[in-house]
């Protein structure tokens, strides 16, 4: 299989869940530390003190936005590593006890609790309510003698949900049990200033805020006891060991920063985008909004059209020039239900018939407007032919 | 602290062990995958399609290389990542047992194994000889009814000692154990066939054989059980989740493709370069050459000065453009003298005094008539005004 000339040319893309294009300013930032100032930050000469700098100065950058110290950022490979190590972490610091997760969360903290399971760790998996919430009550009364974590993502992958952090974050305060909280989605449009939100454990990452792949941080929070995932050189404060990726975290900081910047005009240009989205689609006949209605993620627009397959509408969006997506572009390659639909108490059948569409910097008027001209005929297409009516 | 310019522009980079620049074949190829050709693997249209690809054709000429199947190449973070997931992974597949290891190995699988001991697992470290070399009877009698693996690395970071690789993997297909090899350093001068060499197990990492930083691989031939390290979306056929790093990958497979093809004339060149500067260098009084003789890298001279400071050599060197190393960059910024040297029978005196030159592709015959000409004089100022005589 051979491409000619790369599909995002003439593209719409709405996947930016999945992952973003690295910005212009994000690659000509890093672009000097692959091939001139290349040395490893490790190293005692002008080279490697260069590479040094370059790391402390992306990793001073991000503690300000976060709103804490340098050290207590620690660089990794990307999103899913600091849910391991943020999670496993945390479970081989204490050797014993529960954690509390709910249900609409990442594979990475989903998987990485059910491999817990498997060490002797309990876990518990809070239930949502239709709209992808977790019941604070729930929160509080889960929470026992061993409870040694609670990791509950910020805002949703799939469907855009953005969960009551603050609060919950309050709630383990006052019962002292640490929390950990998946910001990938977030990080690009919420506030993640950590001592306001009252959080231990954040985890960030570069590749859904149009920074590079590879790369992303767990923010430590002083005085949490974690064990490394990754031993050897020592690196990061002793946590994560490895040669830093020098140009990654430069780029990721330089992201997180723009985006930082920019996120409040950006979520207002996108929620118009969504909302008018959301509402002209829902004008479908039997389809429905996924996720809260107003408590979502300015990009997210995941809706559900009764009696069609999923996998159909992509494949025939895509011929048009349209990417999207059916949910988390990590399991797009399964024919299961998403387990994040099914959660909010989706049935099967409109489970399977669900389209996310996650805007981005290049979504425009323009874009919106040709896929509402489009997508309606593709749904009244594919039902012409679906055994399910 | 600013630089004006890059420091690589005028230097004498003899520190490639550590880490080497980016070639240019290797950034052109990588640099479409950053902004345009930028989609999520997984994702189920052509972005997604193209990135997909990228990586797939990345896995069949790294397949194509190691003379293995492609689901047997697993791509990682890098080379301290695929060393914790070999070691971990087939300690926690086995739950319990013995792993056999040596001194010298680089400090991801030391403080690895460190770690594993305080899980319960019980650590083989064995000796080497003044050379560095291993001993195979060791290795054998060594290997116990419980042992679960093996793990040798294939060339040191730090004296360029070639282990006997295909001896070791010998003797534990014989005694029916898991061989797994740190090839990080070899793998830009050595031959990597994992079949000819019957390796179980094989990390190799982009950085050091003029590829991106933050990408490896772990070669895990097939039936070999390993617990996943990072948990997840299920990418890398279940065994390593998270977003692919498509460009890293793209760049890691032209890097060791081009490596491989150049292998035996780049070494043939750093060879006779390395024995230049060997040879001169030993005619300073009281030094000496660790690492064996001739069963080294081509790329590698490890010298001792009695009775001087590394650092002081090294900050003398840098002022003069020349940057180079007194050990592994990783404990670099350590005082404590060099495990691998103190496991070669080096005292303390000697150890101190070490500087490792580490050749490379910028490595040219008038650099190093030029350090042989600033080298002796920087010794013998710094033994005048040492308190070691």
């Amino acid at each position: 299989m051979k491409f000619a000339a790369s599909a995002s040319e003439m593209a719409i893309y709405l996947d930016n869940a999945a992952t973003t294009p690295v910005r212009k300013e994000v690659l000509l930032a890093m672009e000097p530390y692959f091939s001139e100032k290349y040395g490893n930050p490790s190293s005692m000469h002008q080279l490697g003190l260069e590479a040094n700098y370059a790391v402390s100065e992306s990793r001073e950058k991000i503690a300000n936005i976060l709103n804490c110290a340098s050290d207590e950022i620690i660089f990794t490979s990307g999103g899913t590593e600091s849910v391991n190590f943020a999670i496993k972490g945390t479970a081989f610091a204490h050797k014993k006890g529960n954690i509390i997760t709910q249900k609409t969360e990442h594979h990475a903290v989903l998987h990485t609790c059910k491999w817990l399971e498997t060490r002797g760790f309990e876990i518990t998996y809070l239930n949502v309510d239709k709209f992808g919430l977790v019941n604070l009550k729930d929160v509080e009364s889960a929470i026992k003698k061993d409870t040694i974590l609670v990791s509950i993502m910020y805002a949703n992958n799939e469907i855009g949900t953005i969960q009551p952090i603050k609060e919950i974050a309050d709630i383990c305060k006052r019962k002292k049990v640490l929390f950990h909280t998946d910001a990938c989605q977030a990080a690009g449009y919420s506030d993640i200033d950590v001592k306001k939100l009252g959080i231990d454990l954040m985890t960030i990452n570069g590749s859904k805020i149009y920074g590079p792949k590879g790369v992303g941080l767990l923010y430590v929070k002083k005085g949490v006891r974690l064990t490394p995932l990754i031993h050897g050189g020592g690196q990061e404060f002793g946590l994560r060991s490895g040669t830093e990726n020098v140009p990654a975290i430069v780029g990721f900081a330089k992201a997180l920063e723009l985006a930082q910047k920019e996120k409040e005009i950006e979520s207002k240009r996108l929620t118009i985008l969504r909302d008018k989205l959301i509402s002209e689609l829902l004008k479908i006949p039997n389809s429905r909004l996924n996720g809260h209605p107003t408590t979502r993620l300015p990009n997210n627009a995941n809706i559900s059209f009764y009696g069609v397959e999923g996998e159909s509408v992509l494949l025939m969006l895509n011929e048009k020039g349209i990417f999207a997506s059916t949910g988390s572009a990590c399991s797009a390659r399964s024919l299961e239900p998403s387990h994040v639909l099914l959660a909010i108490g989706l049935k099967h059948d409109w489970a399977h018939g669900s389209i996310r569409f996650s805007l981005g910097q290049t979504t425009s008027k323009t874009d919106i407007d040709h896929v509402l001209r489009v997508f309606p005929k593709i749904i009244s297409d594919l039902r012409g032919i679906s055994p399910v009516k």
